[in-house]
């Protein structure tokens, strides 16, 4: 893509968030989506085949992104314990900064049919990996203990955080996500160590 | 209800979910249900308002049962520790002998519209409630950790254990789900504990 065409389609996946998270996945029209990004109607589908193959490049862009956030902030932790808190630490932030990206990961993509979550389970899939990583960093360490199940734990993990900020958005934002990251890394971290 | 007409009412409730099941909820027309359970179509209108509402009730029903099963086995669990023990076995052992339903409460009902969402929100809700009352028995018999976060544990707890239903159900039962009892329980005591 030339730069100019990026920065288009850019514009388009930021409208189709906002769209989504306003309008819910089914009201959002690609004519609503194409106003919000200041295009033609037409435009859309020079870079997309259809609003499914919008809603899954949104997710792709966006947790993308996250995901190069949790790497790096990963792979700098002086320790497995540092990077579980950073992870739970980037993980709600990052969402209760972005609540339109927050109601499209944990409402919209979870009605959407199946071969839908299959693509986006390739998503979760490379977030789930870069835990399991952690985790088996932190026994490798000695800091986790040595007879932890990996391969589950990573789900438990994910899982817990997971509602944890799926409730927050379904309370009606009532209270401060980022203030539950201490209360989760200490249970997490209970839960881990050797 | 009379007896024969609960009768008929639960014929559908079982029949739904296992067209449900088989065929996903946008595909289970209310004619492949009336089919299954063996009665004609319009019956099917005099216990149920339309196929939203057939959905919601299996729900309902269904998980009505198993938070019964919950609840006594809790309430009979000598200490918190082992309820929390009982609670993830039922959790796990109901949903993998009951493939159709785990089906159900894992992939077709996380499609579904906001409206039936907060239906099906009631339901958890009364499960949540039940993981909360445990943690506090287990706070006041100071068998878990007094400064525990009981409102943000209980999502955690019941997070980790959807995750571990989903992953396992999505990766096509490949193994087994009651296996996994053993590492979620120990991972949440070392997490509760004082």
């Amino acid at each position: 893509m030339t730069s100019k065409k990026k920065e288009k389609y850019q514009l388009i996946v930021e409208a189709a968030l906002k769209v989504i998270a306003e309008h819910g996945y089914h009201n959002a029209q690609v004519s609503r989506i194409a106003k919000e990004a200041g295009v033609a109607d037409g435009t859309i589908y020079l870079y997309f085949k259809n609003k499914e193959d919008i809603l899954i490049s949104v997710f792709r862009e966006k947790l993308g992104e996250l995901i190069g956030r949790f790497h790096s902030s990963i792979s700098e932790s002086p320790t497995a314990e540092e990077a579980i808190r950073r992870m739970c630490r980037i993980h709600y932030s990052e969402l209760e900064n972005n609540v339109p990206l927050a109601y499209v990961t944990q409402i919209e993509l979870r009605q959407s049919n199946l071969e839908l979550r299959h693509a986006i389970g390739d998503v979760v899939k490379t977030y789930i990996h870069l835990i399991e990583q952690v985790l088996r960093r932190g026994v490798e360490e000695g800091s986790f203990r040595p007879d932890l199940d990996v391969k589950l734990t990573r789900l438990l993990l994910f899982g817990a955080m997971d509602e944890a900020v799926t409730s927050w958005l379904i309370s009606g934002r009532k209270y401060s996500l980022s203030d539950q990251v201490e209360g989760t890394v200490e249970f997490f971290l209970r839960g881990l160590k050797a």
